[in-house]
Formats: C-alpha cells, structure tokens, sequence
C-alpha cells in the first residue's frame, strides 16, 4: 500500500486535514436539541463527518489513511462530543473498528479493509459486545462460519456499511472475530435504540439468521500486548466522551449566563456575571473539566508512545497505559456528571424548557458512565497506590 | 375555632382520613413513567388524589376540612413524591392556595372559598409568581378590578376550578391580590408547559383580558408572622418534594437492583446485593435522604409549632422557623439530585432505556430546584452561624 | 445531691441538676489548648466534673443516681466536648461503666457498684477493649479469678477508683468481666498515653500481675437485647463527642472571625463578616453540624425508647436503635472532621499559631473517629438500605 | 559543581545535578517526625541541602548556576516536601530570593547576588511579607535607606546570610526593595515562630533598628510581564509544597498500610492489602495526588515557556501561566488537605501516637494552604471560565 505522492508522511501535517471542524461543529449543535428528542438516525449528519474527512483519521498511512496521532484523535473526538456526543461516538467507534482490523487482521485484511475504508468512505459498526454471549458462530468446511442470534448495544452499524462481529464457536469452545458487510443476507440492522441519552449512536440490536461469514473474513484475536492496546483505545473514546461533554455543557451555561443571566434578587450585583457563587460555580465547573482534560491528554499521550512501539511494545508500557487510562476516566466520568448538573444551577429555572433540551448533557453522560462501573476503576487504581499492582489486561481495562 | 359538633379534636385522628394512600400510590406509580413522557394534563390522576379525600388537608376543621399537622401534610406531600413529584406537587400548591386564603382572606371569604373548597372539590391554580411582573390590575369604581397581561409558572391552573393571582395597581402603586374562578370571562390557561422535568404540574402561562375581579375577591395580603408563614409553607412543600423524590429513587434503585441485578465481573461475589461498593451506594443514598427527612421533620414541627400560635406569632419564632426551612431545604436539595443520580450507579447500563424513564427523578428534581439559588440558602445559613442573623421575611424566606 | 427514696420520676426534672454547667464549660475552654499541649492527666478538671454532680448522671434513681434521659446525657456530653473532648470522653465512659455494671451485674452488684458511686464519687476507668486479647484470666477455686497481662486503650483508668476489665479464660474458652477497684495489688497504670489527639483520655494501657478478682466481683455479660444496648451507649458517646467538636469548632472560628477577622484584599468587602465565600463557609459548616446533631438526637430518643422497655426489649427494636446511632455516627464522624478544617479557613493564616491550638479540635476528631471504620458502618446502612436487613449485634454495632 | 565558560545550553542536562537525592530525602524523613516536634532551626538539615548543591537550582547558568528549568526545580521541591514540607518551602524560597534579585536587578547586582551566592553558599532569607507594613524606609542623602520597624513571617530569615527586604518609604510614598545581609547592623531575627505546622520554615518575625542599606542594595521594582513572573515563581512554590505533601502522605500510608495494616474483623478478607474500602481510599488518595501533579506539572511548563521569552513576554501569555497557576494551586490545595487526612483512614487507630507524627501532613497542609484564600483563585477561574477575563497582576496571582 503506497502514499499517494503528494502526501508525504510530513511530522508537521499529523494533524487532520480536516475541513472546516468549527463549521461541522457548529451545525451539529444546531440540530442537537432536536435531534436529541428525536432519537433514530442521523444519516445527514453522519455524512457531515464522512465529508469532513473524519472516517480515516485512524487508518495508518500506509494504506491513504491519516495515520494521525491518538491525541490528535481524541482532540477531535472531544470536540465533536461537546455538541453532539453520541456522533461523536459514532466517530470514536468508527476509529475502534479501524483498530480492530488493524491490530486482529492480517496483511490481506488490513488493505483489504483498511484501503476500503479510504476507497469507498465506509462507515463501521459492530456487534462485538462482550456480556452478550447470544451470537453462535458455527464453522463451515471451508474455514468459514454460519452465524446465528443476536447482539445487542450494536453501536454504529445502523447505517454503516461494514461491521465486526464476535460470536461464541461452541463445538471449539472458543471466542470467533471477523468482519462482514452490513448488507449481509440474514442480518437485520434493529430500529430498537430507544434510551434516555445519546439516542443517535444507532446502538440497537443486531440479529443473524444464517449469516455466511468467509474464511477471509474472520479475524484472528491476538493477545500480545500490541493488540490488547484496542481496549484502552476503546476506553478513551469513553473518556474522551465524557471530557468533550463536560467542555460543552460548560460552553452552553456560558452562552446562556452571558446572554439571559439575570443577576439573583438578594445578590446585590447588578449583572448574573458578577454574582460571587455564579463564579465560583464557573471555576468549579472549569476547575473539573481541565483536570479531566489533563489526565485525558497525559493518557492519549501515554497510548501514543505505546502504539509507536508496534509489536515490540512490552506488557508493562502497555499496563501503565491502562493505568492512565482508568486514571483518565475517573475524572471524565465525574466531570462529565458533575458539570453538566451544575449547568442548570448557572442557567436557572428557565432553561428547564423542554426544547432547550440542556438536560442532554447530563443525559449523555449518565448513560455513556454506564459502560463499566467506576467502583473497580477506583479499587485497581487503588491497588496500585498500595502495593504497585498494575492492572490485568480484561475487557475493560 | 369551632369544630362542628361530631368531629372531636381527636388527636389520634389527626392523620389524613385519607382512602388506601398505598393504592393510590401504587396507581400512581404505575403510569408515572408513561405520564412523564406525554407530559401535559393528568385529569385522571388528579381526581384520584380528589376521590382519596386529599383536597382538603391543609383546609381548617372550622370549615370541615381536616386541619391537618403541617407535620403530617408533608409526609403525605412525600409519599406522593415518591412516585410522582408533579402531582404532589399540585396537591402542595393546592394547600398553599388553601392557606392563601386563610390567612390573608376576611371571615366571609375564609368561609366562602375554604368552606367551598370542602363543598365542591375544588382543585385550586394560581397566578402569583413574583418574578413575573406583567399582570396589571385596574381598579373599577366599585372597588374591584380589572386585570389585563399574563403570569407565567402558573401551577396548578389548568384543570383547577379556582384560582389566586397576584397583580400591580400602577396607579396606587402596589401589589394586588384574590381569588377568581378559572372560568372567569377573559381568563385563558395556556397548554404550554414543556419542561424537561415536573411536566404535568400544569404549571403554563395564564393570560388575562380584561378580566372581572369582584371587590369580596380581593384579598388583603397581610404582613404579620402568621401571614407570612404562607411563604415558609410554600419552601416546605418544595422540600418535601425533594425528599419524595429521593426517597422514591433510593427506592426504585432497590427494587431494580433486587430484581435485575447482575454482579459485575470484576467483584468477586455471586449477587449485585452482595457487593462491597453497590452497598456502600446504597448506604451513602440513604445516609442523604434520612438526613433530608430528620431536617424536613423538624422543620416542618417548627411550622406547627408556630402556625399553633396563631396571629400572637412573633417575629422571631417565624425567623426560627424560616431558618429551619432553609437548612431543610439544602439537605432536601441535595438529596434529591445526588440520590436519583446514583440511581443509575446502582442500577447499570440496562436501566436506560427511555420507556423506563428512571431518569424522571433526576429531571424532576433538577426542574424544582431551581426555583431559587441555592447559593442565598447557604449564605443566610452562614450569616446567621456566624452573626445570630436570622434570615428576613422575603419572597423566598 | 440526693434523690430521696420517695422522689416520684418526675418527667419534668429530667435534665439533669447541673450546677452551673455554662461556667464549668468556660472554665473548660480557658485551659483546653493549654492541656492539650501538655497531655497527661486533668485531676483538677476532673474533679469540676465530679463536682458538678456529673459523674451519677446515668446511675439509676432507685441507687440515687439522677437517671436521666440519654437524649440529656449526650446533650451534656456534646456540651463539654465543644469545649474539651477529652474531658468529655472520660464523662461518657463514665457512664459506659456505669451501664455495663447496670446491665451485666445481679442486684447486689447494682447496688455495691452504682450506690458506690453515688456515696464515693467513683471515678470509673475500663481495660475492656476488645481486640486487645492480652489480659488472661485464671479461674480460682473460690469461683474467682487471677488476672495476669495488659491492657491498652483503657480510657479513664488513670484516675479512677474503680473499673471494669474483660480477659480471657483460656481454660473455659470464654472472656470473663468483672469490676476491681483500680489500687487493686498487681495493677499498675501506665502512664503512656501520647497521642496526636484525645491527650487528657488517660487511656494508656494498664498491666495486671496476678490481680484477685473475688467471686462477687464478676459480672456475668448478657446477650438480651437490653444488656447488648451497652454497645450502643458506647457508640452514641462517640457520635455526641463528634457532635460536640463540630460544635466547639464552629463556636471557635465565629469568635475568632468576629473579633479578629480582617476582609481579604480581594473581597471588596469592608468587614470579614460580609464576604460571601466566608458566609458560605459558614453556612456549611453550620449545616453540617445541625445534620449530625439532628440524627444524634434522633438515635438518643429511640435509645431512650428502647432503654425504657427493659428486659422486654424485643431484638428487633434494640437493631432499629444500632441502625440509627451507625446513621448519627456517620454523620458526626464527617462534621467532627470537615468542621474542624474548615475552621482554619474561617479564620486565616494568623490562627495557626501553636498556643492557640486550635488544630486541636481536627487533631481529637482524627484520633477519636479511627475507633472503627466508617467504610463498615456505611455498608450495613446500604444493607439495610437494600435488602431491609438490619445489623447484627456486634461489638461496634 | 562548576559550569564551565563554554558549558552549552545542553538540553540534555537541565536535571539538577544534585548528589544522591534519594539519599538526602531518606536522611530528611528519618528525622522529620522528632523536627516536627521540636521545631525552631534545622542548620543540619540546611547543610545538607547547600551540600547537596541545591541552593543555586534557579541561578542562571551565567552566573555558574543550574540555571534549571522550573519544572525540574519543582519537581525537586516536590520531593523534598514529600519527607518535609518546612525544608521544601525554605529551599523554594531560597529559589524565589535568587528570582527576586534576578529580575530587580541590575547587572551589577546580578552579578555580586547571584554569582555571589555561587561562590559563597549563601542561603537567603527574607523580609518582604506585602500584608505587613509596619517596615519603613527613610531615604539618607547619598541614594540609599535607614530601616526601622518590623516584618512577621520572614521565611528562611533564621540561618541565612542574605535577605531581601521591603518597606515603605514614607516620603516618597513607594515602596522600598532590596537586599541586606542578614547580619548587617541593627537587624535582630526573632525566634519566635512556632506555628501548628511547617515549623522549621524559620519564618520568624525581623525587626529593623537603623539598619543602613546602601544605594547599590536597592533594588528596582519592575512591572514588566517578567518580573512579575516571580509572584508566580512564589504561586508555584507553594502549589508544589502542596503536591509533595500529598505525595508524602500517600507514601507514608502505604508504607504503613503494607507494614502493619490488619484486615478489619468485618472486612472478610485476610489481608488490610485486600479490604475493598482500602483500596478504593488509596485509589481516590492517588487520583487526588496525580491531578495535582499533572496540573502542576501543565502550570511549570507554561512558566518555563514564558521565562524564556525573557524581556520579551507578553502580558496575555504570563496572564495565561498565572491561571494555569491558580488552577494547579486549587487542586494540590485540596489534595495535600484531603490525603493527609485519609492518611488515618488508612492506616488506623495505632498510627496516632504522638512520637509518629503522621498529623504533620495535614498540620503542615493546613498552615501552608491558608497563605491565601482559595476562594477568590476559584472566582477568578470562574471569571474566565465565564467572561473570558485573565486574572490580573497582583500580590497573589
């Protein structure tokens, strides 16, 4: 796979030739509130970001992707989440996907999907969700699989093109990977995403009726440490997520103080701006949302210098990035909550409207904290602090 | 004041003869999460808290109502919380209005609208929101006047047969207030109401056109402690909104728990109720309701006490008792949010579906809370730890 | 004082006859930060608190003891430990002694012991701390025992004329308790108690060398509820110690704000008192403080509700009581701690000066809330918050 | 350890070339606790430190200093506060006097001040505390001042053989900056510091009795963005005493912890190591430790960054490095605060003997956090958070 010629592989152009962020930015947010309350899919907004160029930032270069740099990555991510952070999840699962392949696949694989992606501008989504143990992978005599039954929290693959998928072979006992096009005979993409926050991620289930998966299509899992790296990538998409939400839940109370804040009737100041607990709340609300930022960039950075290890990376590099990581997302998770609570302590009673819809962002946080519980975060962080126990490489960390 | 003859002062009936508060609770329950979504008017409802004999808690034994224990009323106010805080919240301001009249209201007023309240069941509105300034009252030469403009946060009006309203007389410069029926020529209860939290506490805007107010409509807002107890009555039902709504989180978070709870994978035990962090939840979640309840107790023993005193109150039984609002009120306040936030810690990711709904609690208390800032609370609290200042009678104290 | 055979229970002389506890609170005060510095033992101050007839506040009327209310003795425990916990400790187990002879001892020990009191003013000191297994006790043919080893941690032992013990019985397998007086040949009080906190204690350890213990001198211990209370008077003098030092801290940072309190250069104020940020504080630390004395008060009442059922308590009524007083104690603990830093921050760098001591109101809360941890309390709340198990008798709960 | 002429500005080196660190802090913790309590003057533990070449970290490399960045300098105080935050703050304020002269002064003085105290191992005090103004300045005809009066907390005064001094020259009506030897005539150093913690800061008070300065030891008070970067120098002084504390006292609980931590007898587990609370503390003790550190570490790079613009700096981006400043001091505020008292949370009941120690770290905490309040560094945050508005050039920010 080769760079076309004009785009040499210049340390000075790592970050995303992206067209016009501010602009994507800005339109999303428009359409944010309602398309909060509407739910479903966001088909004209997910082709925003295709056209923004967005969809390959992950691919390496080898195959006409940017190559970019995880912080680089998460920097846009994060920026994308502070108006709209279920596409911005949508767009940080696209990159896990694209990681996947990378990591899991072989040679063949990787151009084969990793050049698609660039060629034809696939979105990914995925049904690998690993407490769903429905999904059945029989083998073929070919060294392919049938696959039966379903996946749920299937985030991205209403509307995408490709997805990965994770079954359980029961007659060989063993976890199968592979990759399938979204259209598929016997898949059925479910319109069933109906929950109280970050309603356009397009995470409902997926169901296989008999679904062929060729030989060349299943991937192989790998444990060197190398690989294991796509669960921390996972992890910071979270984090990140949680990061970009806090920053726009504060930009939002901002806006809304700077142009309806009233100053309170036994405050005594003549503007909201210059109420003394308005500023501590901003402070607090800003003092959350750096620290989370700085511990998010201290892991992205961490994950960058992992990844330029490729295989060689060690297991211990590869925990102290998980370590990071956990680190990370403590404070996201808390800032993300925290701050977009406050956000209406700042704005007020009248920005409880309805079609505001200010209350999305603690929505999206709530539901997106979700994911794995704090609580044993805290208690492996915990075990380091004690006794310099690095975490164990598992689904989550 | 004289009780009609077969109604003893019994004090072990001075409980609400309320008809199975349990079933009506349940009832409640059962389409709240429903209701929450389709917002707007919950006629049927609202006559089951009619037909359950609640109307006329807060209406004086004089007039054949219960004269209920401000103690009793609120815990009554709190039940109904837990499982609706919109519909307790009706059932608050329907006292309030109650109480409006009472004390500011001449003999033959008391008995007409409380002595009718008994009669004729009826739910009360009102227009008295401070805030809003654009109601105008003229006055007529007959001593009576008319009323032109609008009040928003009007809680309670649509569907209530009579209603309070607050007004200005430009002309003389002050504030007037009384009684009309909702049905009064003129008078339009917009459906309006579209908030992200309390959404069927019929709480739109009024507007009013050339409306008629009779001069035995007027009422006579007084300034003596008993009067002014209306406001710490009014701070009380707030509070004790909270308290429902984090007592009904704390426990909708056990049911769900109870019923689904899955061990997380990492905990090393067999059930999520054995879990070291998911107790240790548990216990902070109650930990801030009980103390939200102890503090609302007393305050609301510290209103029966001073209410007992009749217009003999002095000033500063009524401050104390105001202080002991406030110092509810935090607690409650917090309570409220941090309780139906953690619901979601204790329940998990599946808990988010949106036809649930768990996150009404959330919604709800956000919405209630901010109806004034917390921050003057703390700081009249504060002022008074640190100087002996006891918080001044004012809209919100 | 005495309480003539026929003095009738009056219900309205149930305070206790203090003579004048407002002086010896101030006379307290004046020496605390002295004391503190120079540890060791208060003879002197202890004698006050023997002579203003605090020493019988919980031995019953019928052995002419006051028997009052334990809402009144936590009361008066809290007082004192606003000014001097320590002090106020070796009161409170003043009264812990007096219970478990009251609990564990037959009628003639009841009226040896606690008519004792009365008649000789006993000081009553304690080696009882359970997870101190040091202390052996062999069994003498006469139905007596040979007490050899140590104890630590014996609170008040120094001092006292008499006490109480627990050991080990390694030929029965079972602990033995018992009363000695303290001149007993073969013991000798150490004087090694230096702590951070909790200096005038006098709670060092205490070693035994072949002590008599007479037949009529053990106690038998009981697991009726009634006699399994003594745990919870025990644990609700903590909860009032850390009540009180939340209190005195409180009290402390006020005096000194009012009167040496300067405005920070930055306030735009014109005196301290008016900063909103101080206000705040204030308010806080005043909220934390009523909550934690709100829930004390609450346990002492269902303390005194269950004391009053006697040898009828039923179990589950003595495990509402150890629920409440693990609820109060949480909450005191958490005030005790926050209040007594916070104080610093009232009232600036000037206040750090050594003779002040005023560190030491953070310094005898960290020591004395180490007792047992917080974490297991708070996870038995959550268990009863869940599943509606309440605790086990234990020796903590 | 001599930078010769031609020495370049290798990056490469620009870690302190400080003998045996590790040595120097085991020897300092070894005696911590005793100096703790002794108080007054560590000239063996100050030798120390000149011995291991420490007093010139911030002496420009011109002048045969280190010449360091200030994220090394930081990091090496750091860890000195971490064993002893008194030693920690006279070091950094040793580094504070050297910036004082660096940036006042004018070639000349650079080069007798600063190579001076190459040559001569000086350690430097001060007398420059801006809330004191009892100092005053009166100008001598041949260009240079008499002092009389007094200064309170006068850091690093006792023991050293420089200071720098202000005062205010009531003629003119400016103020007065210079330096002095610390043994000139008339200049008395009390020993009269003997706070509740950070008790070998020799931060005593100096009184001024006709004390000569000469013209050549004026210096002249600059408002340029680089010189008014030492007050963020001082800011940063402070912020990093604060994070080594915190350090500190994770370090010294797990020691213990791991030494003599027993499991809890309701904890079920065998070792303190496994208890789940304790794991959770220490995980959230060290997520509290980290923000600070990396916030920290974000304010010394921009500080880095901006000194060496030099002359050059422009006031936005030292504006900038002043905010990031407040931040990293909000933050290592609370986490030297919070850690050292979760500390006894950890470790128990028997780690509060006296001869231990352990309350150091909060007492030392709670001495150093109250130099300003933290209220108003988190309403300026807000103020930028908000309005976008940089904190002003002040005494403290």
């Amino acid at each position: 796979m080769n760079d076309s010629p004009g785009r040499a592989l210049d340390p000075h152009h790592a970050r995303p030739p992206v067209h016009d962020l501010p602009a994507l930015l800005e339109a999303l947010r428009e359409t944010a509130a309602e398309r909060d309350r509407a739910g479903g899919h966001a088909a004209r907004e997910k082709q925003w970001i295709a056209d923004a160029g967005l969809l390959t930032l992950a691919v390496p270069r080898e195959f006409g992707g940017q190559g970019a740099r995880w912080h680089d990555i998460y920097e846009t991510i994060r920026a994308i989440a502070s108006v709209d952070s279920a596409l911005a999840h949508l767009l940080g699962f696209q990159c896990l996907q694209v990681v996947s392949v990378d990591v899991w696949g072989n040679d063949a694989q990787r151009s084969r999907y990793l050049g698609g992606t660039i060629e034809n501008h696939w979105w990914w989504g995925n049904a690998v969700n690993p407490l769903d143990t429905r999904l059945v992978a029989t083998a073929t005599t070919e060294g392919g699989y049938r696959l039966d039954g379903a996946k749920g929290f299937c985030s991205g693959t209403r509307g995408s093109q490709m997805m990965t998928f994770s079954a359980h072979d029961a007659v060989a006992g063993k976890p199968v990977f592979g990759v399938v096009p979204t259209t598929r005979a016997g898949i059925t993409v479910h319109e069933d995403w109906d929950p109280i926050g970050q309603r356009q991620t397009d995470s409902g289930s997926v169901s296989f009726d008999n679904v062929r998966v060729e030989p060349h299509e299943v991937l192989q899992r790998s444990d060197v440490p190398r690989a294991t790296l796509r669960t921390l990538v996972s992890q910071l998409v979270l984090t990140n997520l949680f990061v970009g939400i806090a920053q726009g839940a504060l930009d939002e109370a901002r806006r809304y103080v700077l142009q309806y804040g009233r100053p309170w009737i036994a405050s005594g100041v003549a503007r909201a701006a210059d109420d003394p607990y308005q500023l501590q709340r901003f402070g607090e609300m800003r003092l959350k949302t750096i620290a989370a930022q700085a511990l998010a960039d201290r892991a992205a950075d961490a994950l960058d210098d992992a990844w330029q290890q490729g295989f060689e990376l060690a297991a211990q590099q590869r925990a102290q990035v998980a370590l990071a990581t956990s680190e990370a997302k403590v404070f996201a998770h808390r800032a993300a909550l925290d701050v977009s609570e406050a956000l209406f302590d700042a704005c007020g009673a009248r920005a409880t409207g309805a079609p505001l819809a200010l209350d999305r962002f603690w929505r999206n946080a709530r539901v997106h904290t979700l994911h794995d519980p704090l609580d044993y975060r805290v208690r492996d962080i915990g075990r380091y602090a004690l006794e310099g126990t690095l975490p164990d490489v598992s689904l989550y960390t």
